[in-house]
Order: structure tokens, then sequence, then C-alpha cells
């Protein structure tokens, strides 16, 4: 398996970071990919969400050279049905899409079709270049992929230049130039969002960046705070459930090196004969506690995996029951059998599973090159064994895999990010960042308004990007209420917008 | 003599627009230079005015493909006789160069100069890439200059790039990441400032943009507006002065294709004996009016040519000189002799010269790629005959020289313009737009105050860039308080700085 395969899990499914025991057990012993490959639960009426286009790019924004000439095929999903069209200046709800293929995105963003009858929105959702089928060469992934000079096009800004370029061409097309634009993100893609508004305010009037951990970068956000936010999830549910995971990481070596051991472990996680080791054990199980964290939603979901509502809940309460006594292994089992086998379809958990069905594979090539993201750091609380982040093991890992060298400072330089508050507070307009604080990517997130009109939503029960799902009938209170404050405030800002027209003209 | 270099003087010095002339007389006849070699003024003492240093500078910030990581070196000149260190979080002042050699706009910009003492700041002025001495591929100009492959990472967003990463660097090593930048730059570099601090507002608190053409693109300003301010320049020193301007070019096409009438022509303008046409001494007239409007000083100055004070006034004098009776040409040559040959040296001119002493030849890629300006309308009041700029010419012309085509809508799409009253109304703050009405250039540039931090100073009687230039004792009182101003609208920006600061550390 190549080193590549190897490591594409590091990065799969929204910016996930190294899960704790991955700085402790090296990288290259973990599995590649452990996600449960999922049928999302909208695609079978995906024609009613959405059409599908596709929008002739150029591949290179910045340069002029001749392969900078060269296009590819951006693909983008669009749904006109509640639009009031061009003659009311309806507005235009883009989604700025992340790293992956962009109908899991709108399949998994529901307030925008929630909202858009109010607003009489035009819905759009933009491929990221390099995912799903916005493939340059052709749409030959695997050239595109082959190697680092293939890869280069892939980074953020030639991904926000290809959205501009195309928003203001689909307007043009549309003859409907004074259509507000809002952008709406979540994780890398909220980070797009919020700089999207920040770089290119003549195109998006205003940003909805929801859990954009734009501040998890050098060390403007502790490397321990990702895991402290996960181990705090885990200890608020109940101090035994959190203990009886943190004690078993010695446990799991422990057993692994003994005579028997591997077999045994094998047999208590139900994991199928073709491979297990205790590191790739760990890093099973920990990413179970990371994705669950994430998802940690008040209703039952199918995001990263089919589950139950406030799933940390649910595995708290199997690590708790007293009928297992003091089986840590069945505890545990039970308790990741949540996250992995919700459904309970799964006889056997594959270990070297490396599918990649949501297409998230070229977030390893952005990891490397330009998202360098501390996450990886365990402090003496943390419900995962002790460690710090390695970069140089990263870098090493890049140098490896691509021939190339991160750039840890690149993203700040860019895009700013120290001393945000100051740098804001007078600078820029109407970008809501929404942050659960149940999100372990919140730590990086902006938790504070930075001006009157740069808002912070924190909800402390929330997870990823809750904001953005499909609301349904058990929404709790809060979530329900932070959906309405983020369409009172995108009213605010078309009104506005509307209003400066309005002067304009006479 | 190669295409590239008969039209490089199109671009020659400060963004110059195709003189009017030129979309009548096609471009390929227009001498390639015309521009008096000189010697700066100050370029006796630039000891005392800079030190020179060199930064290792990435080739291609966006893209990430084994060439990206080619570095070259940056040029750029310190002045910190001023400095009030970092323990005072004192300023630093940064110019962000324009096309050419960074020691000719250094020398120009004598405004930083003379307000460093002021406020203890530091200077620094930052060579554009593909500039001066700043050039990849080793410094080999001519392998830089070969082919579009290599001139491909000469763009403006790159450009930019290079500053942001330089400014933090120096930050860094100085040890002083709290003295807030202010950056400066007139025509492109106040281009470049105001981008700057909109791209950048993590890195620089403000910029003063002087004569910033940042609305010269596409239709937002109309492509008669520049030659309508020279023709204005003109009109406001005499209503004949205009006439016979106006009036000449038929006389001079007349004689030219009358027989004897190039010798004629020849001896009336003091040609030298290598080349003359009616066409190439058309463009050398027109520009002189061109670079005369935009140099219109109140001093004496030397930035494109030595010149008196008023270079306008001057002309028309000559041109209204009643002792010169009907002979048009004979005024022609004594006023365009005021712009080329004040000093009184020159024994003939020779408009086959294309030497280009501040090295500001990449401008016409630049015009190839992005920079597409539409300046060379003439309508029927025009000073130069009617012509309609023509985007197919210049777009054929890119297409032999470079085998690349312009992309006009890119420098919107990337920065805005259109509705930028609007845009900017609630997004952005602390900016200085400078234009004097007597510049050409102003028609592009932003007349009105966009909000309350970003400011249009507009001075009747100014000219390109007047503020940033040394002060002199014979200074008008209106360019005396413009300065003023801006020094004032400074101070604020750095102690609301200063103050945030404060703040945020309490």
């Amino acid at each position: 398996m190549a080193p590549w395969i190897l490591l594409m899990f590091r990065s799969l499914l929204i910016l996930l970071a190294t899960p704790s025991s991955f700085a402790k057990f090296p990288s290259r012993y973990f599995p590649s990919s452990i996600i449960h490959p999922e049928t999302p639960s909208l695609s079978s009426n995906t024609n009613l969400l959405y059409k599908t286009r596709y929008f002739t790019q150029i591949l290179d924004h910045f340069n002029y050279n001749p392969q900078s000439y060269q296009t590819f095929q951006q693909r983008y999903l669009i749904n006109d049905t509640f639009w009031g069209g061009r003659k009311s200046k309806s507005p235009i709800f883009v989604y700025t899409g992340n790293e992956g293929n962009i109908e899991w995105f709108a399949q998994n963003t529901g307030f925008m079709y929630d909202i858009a009858p109010k607003f009489k929105a035009l819905l759009i959702f933009l491929e990221h270049r390099y995912y799903g089928k916005s493939i340059p060469y052709g749409g030959n992934r695997k050239k595109a992929y082959k190697n680092s000079k293939n890869l280069g096009y892939l980074s953020s800004t030639q991904a926000l230049a290809d959205y501009a370029t195309l928003i203001l061409d689909l307007k043009n097309n549309l003859t409907t130039m004074d259509s507000p634009v809002i952008v709406f993100g979540g994780s890398y893609g909220g980070m797009l969002a919020a700089w999207f508004r920040l770089k290119y305010p003549h195109v998006a009037i205003g940003a909805l960046a929801s859990s954009a951990p734009i501040l998890q970068f050098e060390n403007i956000t502790s490397q321990y705070s990702f895991n402290n936010i996960i181990t705090q999830d885990f200890k608020s549910e109940s101090e035994n459930c959190y203990k009886v995971i943190k004690g078993s990481w010695k446990q799991i070596e422990d057993t692994a090196t003994s005579k028997g051991g591997l077999e045994l472990l094998r047999k208590s996680f139900h994991i199928c004969k073709n491979y297990i080791s205790g590191s790739y054990l760990e890093g099973w199980l920990s990413t179970a506690f990371v994705y669950g964290s994430m998802t940690d939603y008040p209703t039952p979901s199918n995001f990263l995996a089919p589950l139950p509502a406030y799933p940390i809940k649910q595995m708290c309460k199997a690590i708790d029951n007293p009928t297992f006594g003091n089986d840590t292994f069945k505890k545990l089992y039970h308790a990741v059998n949540i996250y992995y086998n919700y459904t309970g379809d799964v006889k056997c958990f594959d270990l070297n599973d490396d599918s990649d069905p949501h297409d998230l594979g070229g977030w390893q090539w952005q990891a490397c090159t330009e998202m360098v993201m501390p996450t990886n750091g365990n402090n003496k609380e943390s419900i995962f064994p002790i460690s710090r982040e390695s970069y140089t093991a990263h870098s090493q890992y890049c140098e490896e895999s691509y021939k190339v060298t991160p750039r840890p400072t690149w993203i700040t330089t860019e895009f700013g990010g120290h001393d945000i508050a100051r740098v804001l507070k007078r600078f820029g307009s109407n970008i809501i960042f929404f942050n659960g604080l149940r999100d372990p990517w919140s730590g990086g997130g902006v938790l504070k308004n930075l001006s009157k009109s740069i808002i912070a939503l924190v909800e402390k029960e929330g997870a990823h990007h809750v904001d953005l799902r499909f609301a349904t009938n058990e929404d709790p209170k809060w979530l329900q209420d932070v959906r309405k404050r983020e369409i009172n405030i995108m009213k605010d800002w078309i009104s506005e917008y509307h209003q400066n027209l309005a002067d304009s003209d006479t």
C-alpha cells in the first residue's frame, strides 16, 4: 500500500486532524480508512435538490505561463426552484465547496434549502477543484493526482479565484448583476466562505462561515485544544467514561504485545481476519471518538456515518453500562460500535478498508502544502496518551509522498489570523462565524464578535456545522434559535444592500 | 527591431496609455522610446537615502508545483535613520514598488523622507518582481523575459504576495511585530498600495494610494476620459493652444505625404537623420503632451524628464508666442522642446531611441495579460484625432509578441472596481486616494470618499502623484495643505492602532 494511501486517511472527512494516538503511534501504521461507506440519506432524490452544471474554469489564475491558460471543467449544482429572479434582484446563496464531492456537501447543507423560499434565493453549490468531478487534466483523476507538478494547482487561493470567476460569470449570464450573493460554508468550506468575503467583497455581500477553524494555524490556537475539547465532551457525559477510555490505551498496548493478545483484541473488537495491530486498533478507536465528537448532533444524522442523536452520550452509556463489569474491551467495543455500526449491518470491521466514498483524498496534499493545522498535541488531561505535535514528522511524510515541503506560515501570510480581533475591528463586515463548543474544531474558530457585523455565534451544545443541517422536528430550541439569528442577520445584510442600491440609483 | 521593442514604449513610464495618435496610427510605427535619458537628481547622494538589501523570495506563491519552490532575489531599500525602534512600536512606511527600478521611485517619493522624522518611521522601498534588480532566474533578465513561460510569474497578485511575505519576514527579523505598517504608492504602485490594504489588512493598517487608477478597467471609466483630461489641461491654458495642436495633426500628415515633406518635418523638429515618418513624429509629439500633462507639477522637476514648473503653461506659451506667426511647426517644436530638451543639451532628437533607463519594459507584458486599461479613445473634442480603443489590435499584438491572450476582466474579478462606492461603503478602512485633476489618470481614480476612513483627496491643480514628491520652498498652498491632511489622517490611523494595541494588552 502506497504511503499516500496509508496517510490519506489522516485527512479524511472535514479537516480531520490526526487523532491523538497518531502522534504516539507513527501514522504509517495507521489504517488508511475506517469510514463505513454510507449512502447519503438524500441521494435517492437528488434530482429534486439540484441540477448539475459544468463551467470552463481557468487552471491558473495568478500566473500567465502557457499552462495557466489551460482550463478544466468545474462542476456546480444549481436549484432555481425558489428564486425570485433578476427583476426583484433576489439573492443568490452560494456554497463554497470544501474538500470532497460537492453532492455530499449539498445533501448535508439543508439549511440553505430550508431558508431559500423565505429569501426567494437561487441556490448554487460550487465544487472545489481537484475533488469530485472537478478534476483538471481532462477529468483524469489519476493524471491530476500523479505528482506534485500536476497537483500544484490545488490550493485555497486558486479555489477562491475559481469561485469569484464562476459567480461573476453566472450572474452575467443570468443578467442579474444586481442580485446580492451570500456565501455559505462549513469546516474548510466555512474557512473559504469567510476568506471569500474578506478577499472578494465585490462578489459576496456576506458570509456564513460555520465551524471554520481559521485560527488553527501556527501557534494562534494551542495544539492541545483539539483533543482537549474531545476530552471535555466525554468528561461532560461521565467522569467514568473518560477514565475508562483514558486507561484503555495502555491495556491495549500491553495486550497487543502479549502472547495471543492480538487475537484476543481481534475477537473483542470484531475485527475481520485480514489485519490487526495495536496501533491500528488504537487509531480506529480514537477516530470514532474524534468523529463522534465532531458529529455529536442532537438528532439522528448521517453525515460521516449513520448515527443516533447525541452519539457521545450513547458511547458513554455503553462504557458506563454496569452489566459489562470491568471488561474494558467490551465497553469500548460497544461504544465504537455506535459510530461504526449503528445500522447493525457490519459483521466484522476491516481495518484495511481504504475506500473514500466522498472523494476527500486531496486534502492530504493540501495539508502537505498550506493547510498545516497543529491539532495533535495531548497534554496530561487528554483522553488520549500524552504527545506533542511533530511538524518534523509531518514534513518528512510530505517530502516522501510528494517531494514537497509544507509552508506552515503561508495561510497566515495570505489570510491573516494573528491578532484577528485587532485587524478586523475596523476592517471588513458581514461575516457570521458559527461554532458549537462540542466540536473539536471550535478551538480554532472565531468565538467572539470582532465588530458590529463580524459576529460570533457560539453554542455550548453544538457540534461541527450543525446549523447548516436540514431542520428536523426534534431540533432543540438553541438550534432553532441560532438559525433564526442567522436568518435575521442575513435579512439585514440584504435589506441594507437593497437600500444602498436604491440610494445609488437615485 | 523586434515588435516587443517597438511596442515597449507604449507602456513606458508609469502606466502610460497609448497616446491618442496610436489608435489612428498603428502602434507598430511608433518609436520605441522617446524619453530623454536622465540622471535622477538625487542619484549622486543615494547612499544617504537608503541601503540596498535582498530577500530570498518565492517565485510562485499560489501553486505548489516544483517550479513554484524556486526562489529569486528581491531587492529592497531601507532607511532606518529616523526609526524610533521596536520598543516604541514605531511605524514602518513601505513603498509598494511599481513597474520599474525601485531606486528611481525612492528618489521620487521624497514625501516619505520628509515625514519620516515626524513619525519616527522606518522606510522601506520594495522592488516589484521582474523589474530593476529583482529578476527571477538567477537575475538573468534575458532568460526571465525570454518567453511567456518564464514571464508567467510577473503578475500583480504575485507582487502583492511578495510584499506581504517580505514585510512579515522583515518585522519578524527585527522582532518588531507590533510596529504598524502603512503602505505608500503612486500610479501602479498606488494601485498596489490600495489593493494591498484591501487584501492584506493583517499586514498594513492603511494605505496612501496616490494617482492610482484602479477604476481604469473594463467600462468603469470611459475610454475617452484619459485624453479628454489632457485636452482640458491645454484648453485651460488657452483656447488657441488647444486649437493649434488639434489642427496640427492633419497638417503633419499632409506634409508627410507631400514631396519633400518628410525632410521639411525633420528639419522643423530637429530630428536626427536616422529615421522619420509622419506617424512616428505624431507619436513623439503626443507623448510630450501626455507626459507633460502627467507631470504638470507646480515646481521644477525631474521625474520623466527635466522640466520647468507648470510645463503645460510653458508649452502653450510657446504655441501662443506671437513672434511665431502662423508657423505651426515652429510653435509645436518650441512646445515639445520644453519637454524633450529643457536642459538644452540635445542637438537633434532620435525617434529610434529605445533606451529604457528606468527598466520599465515589463509593463508591456502586464498590459498584455491583466492590465488592460482602455485609455485610447478620442471623441470629437479631443486634442488628438478622433479614434476608438481597439481591443482587437491590442490582443493581436499580444498574441504576436508573447503568444498570450489578455484577460480584460481579471482585475475586476480579483480586485473589484464596479460599484466601488457600494462595495466599500461598509467594507475596509484606512485608505487615502489622492488624485490631481490635471493628471490624465485621475479619470480612473477614486474621486469621492467611499466611507469615513476610505478618503478621496482631490486637487484641481494637481498632477500625477505630486503629493509624493519632495517638498520644496515653492510648493503652492494647496499642495502643502494636502500633505498636511495626509499626515493628519495617517497620525489618526497610528494612534488608533496604538490605542487598540493597549486595549488588547490590558
